[in-house]
């Protein structure tokens, strides 16, 4: 795919200034930009890479676009624009639609126009499958799976009984939605099961990473909102829900019955506990451990960072002492304190 | 599956308070039942939605159910007979047996009655397989495994070399045992790996959940008790000992050698050492890091909760000064003692 | 396979002392080592078993192979000799060379000599593959990829698009190399994603982990050293260069373009975060959270480790007025030493 300037200003709803004609055949970081290659400078903190790029062009924000002398793109959002660029010059390649003969579909499975299902694919009865659904090599569905249009499953990828993807919904290699809930009570002979009958239902737009878990809800569903991006190993457990537009780092992991709002931005290896309630456009960052409700829009934080390991040891031993030292702080304020009064200060 | 609640009640070994006859259809929570269904209340906690639910039954300590006007099974246990009144409404749906022609199995392979093997399954060399076994669509199982009666894997389940199954194990897709344990000793040309030759051994009863790994041992075996429950993305080093009926929330990782007692709960996202031992009935919360052994069984904590982020900040850059904030305090109190004494306090 | 003490000596560079006859058949470890069996004594540690094992023989660093009176392999260093002892008498068992018939091969792949492709395998147009490659049954590798000589993909390997692997690589089941890596940018409607147009290169040597995930880079590619060895579920997020002989422990997560040196040691549950520097020789250890570079080799730490829960909470909830505590020590400083002024000390 190679196109002009003038046709991806056009495409991305930006301006051209230079050689509206100059012919763009890829993307590449500023630092190895060659000259049918398209890069892009975020902000000032980039701006030092102007001068020295061999870059055929490159998408500016109207401040640095001022000073670059070359052929670029003048975007308030280069950033997206570079994503928009690259999506044209890098079409998705989908499979072509058909059914590979070594795919075992039960019967009485409904399938839309044009699917494209590879090799060693198993689709359970009762499932349905829009219209251009993607179902890469090795995926499995178990019985009664519904798949919206234009859905893409990459290979390997395991959905159990009833779940339910919606349109436009891509879901990496891996990943496993709908398995039993972690749910058991304890009887003196051992841990009895909670039958986990409920669903997963993933909405529109959503994206799902590699070997990221999804479990099934006790009852009713666990709930992946529309437009959430999930990153890759990351655990959703039994009937929590996300709200729409929520990303999550990888590493991750979401206790039963939590509630999370919408546009949420959650951090890699952050451990929530269950049955909790998160409002939305909370930021939380990495390694966070979320205990309690946070109903305030806003950042939020846990854990240490590293240091030399002596110094860090010394620290954390004084961490296990924390309250005793705070009393000991509070002893001398006290004593300090009648001492002055005695001494009628 | 419909049953009264007179079957209910005999079934689950509880008393039914009003119509014996009524018949029940399903299991739904308390806000959510209607007519046909039956929901349960744990503790006074919930007792407020006593008045307002819909269901046609209710599943209640004695101390609410004298205060209920509708039909109840009156239980000791509400949450135990709930999950015992789920199986019987929603008995699992075991596959037919038979075995799938795209099957591919060794011809040595021992294979006990009634089993079910699904489509895209390889079995290797050696294996045996117990009677009313499921192997879901695409399991892999390298040569020498044995499973046990009635185990069920789920799609896509990968066992290593001489992996050893107990009976009535469950586990979930995408779920490793069996591979290398990680053992390299240091050359100056590289790592040089230690061959990983033991096995992994999963006593009866127990569940293991999706994309969870259990390595192999380097020598003997990796052993999970009876009745142990695993929950989803948790490692398992080789040579590690998890006692019966211990259970694991997600994300957690147990390194090497280390050896886990009965009857332990342990949390999601907990790193534990290896080569250390943690007494039976052990609990340990949420992100918990275990470096040395626990002898005695209680309730054993580490890590921090978020706060709003800029006061973690501050507090997080403190904790890297807490031992020379110890050491102030210590000078105070030092200095303080000598004033007084020189004071003739 | 069975040797002699005289041939493993040989073989392994190290000396007998006592029957070089001896026939050795297993390696256990020295609880357990019985007659035909070697065991291993790493140092003085585990003297204590020298007297009471039953072991055939033993493989000793000089000092205790002097107190010894049994039969030895005398070793400078005896863990590295029972790894390369234990490959003597457990040769891998590589699959036979041949193709599955139910494997699903593009017309254009090119194969290389003594290839093992197992049952369930699918390789798309364009891929590579080297002399002595083994696929296991499952293994799903989309277009364009490349596998160098006599590496080994245990079951159910998913590599994604473009993905390039050295000679001699190992990978364990369930790992996902190529996936998306996890970028948007947000829209008022909504995250726009960032097509994943680079590629995952895995360099000769390397060892990669049961269920373990690298993302293909953005742009160019996302790179793991030669000879480097991850464990289980990993994640390594998109354009992150990992330097050569570098170890990293299970779940374990490196974030975007973070450039980590050679022969680091990276423990367990490690977060490290995006855009950052680690020198050459690095130690981390377990649960650390690493936010800025670290530019010298070294021993790195934070977090913290379990107590009993009621001192834990009480020193968390210390932790979170640690800013205002020290706040406190300042000021009870600062009045002391007015008052000193004041009294003339």
């Amino acid at each position: 795919m190679e196109l002009s300037l003038a046709e991806l200003a056009e495409r991305t709803g930006t301006e051209v200034r230079g050689n509206t004609a100059k012919r763009i055949a890829a993307i590449a970081a500023i630092e190895h930009a060659a000259a049918a290659e398209i890069s892009f400078v975020r902000d000032r903190q980039y701006a030092r890479f102007l001068d020295s790029s061999a870059a055929g062009a490159l998408i500016l924000p109207p401040e640095l676009a001022q000073r670059y002398q070359g052929d670029c793109l003048v975007s308030p959002n280069p950033y997206l624009t570079y994503a928009k660029v690259a999506v044209l010059l890098n079409p998705p390649r989908r499979p072509d639609a058909g059914i590979h003969p070594g795919a075992v579909i039960a019967p009485d499975v409904v399938l839309g126009e044009a699917v494209s299902i590879g090799p060693h694919v198993s689709v359970g009865a009762g499932c349905r499958i829009g219209d251009r659904v993607v179902l890469e090599a090795g995926c499995t569905l178990a019985r009664d799976c519904e798949l919206g249009e234009d859905s893409w499953l990459h290979a390997r990828v395991a959905l159990g009984e009833g779940t339910r993807i919606g349109r436009r919904v891509t879901i990496h290699s891996g990943a496993v939605l709908g398995a039993d809930g972690f749910g058991f009570v304890p009887e003196p002979a051992g841990w009895y099961k909670i039958p986990q009958i409920g669903i997963v239902w993933v909405d529109d737009d959503a994206e799902i990473g590699a070997n990221t878990t999804i479990d099934r809800a006790a009852l009713g569903e666990t709930r992946i909102g529309r437009g959430v991006k999930l990153d890759n190993l990351i655990h959703i457990a039994h009937n929590v829900q996300l709200g729409d537009h929520t990303v999550i780092a990888a590493c991750t992991g979401i206790a039963g019955s939590a509630k999370i709002g919408a546009w949420c931005q959650i951090s890699g290896m952050v451990s929530i506990a269950g049955h909790l309630n998160i409002a939305d456009r909370v930021t939380i960052t990495a390694t966070s451990f979320v205990i309690n409700s946070i109903n305030e829009s806003g950042v939020y934080s846990s854990g240490t960072t590293v240091d030399e390991h002596g110094l860090w040891r010394r620290n954390a031993v004084r961490f296990r002492q924390l309250d005793q030292l705070a009393r000991r702080v509070q002893a001398l304020e006290k004593q300090l304190n009648t001492e002055q009064n005695k001494q009628g200060m």
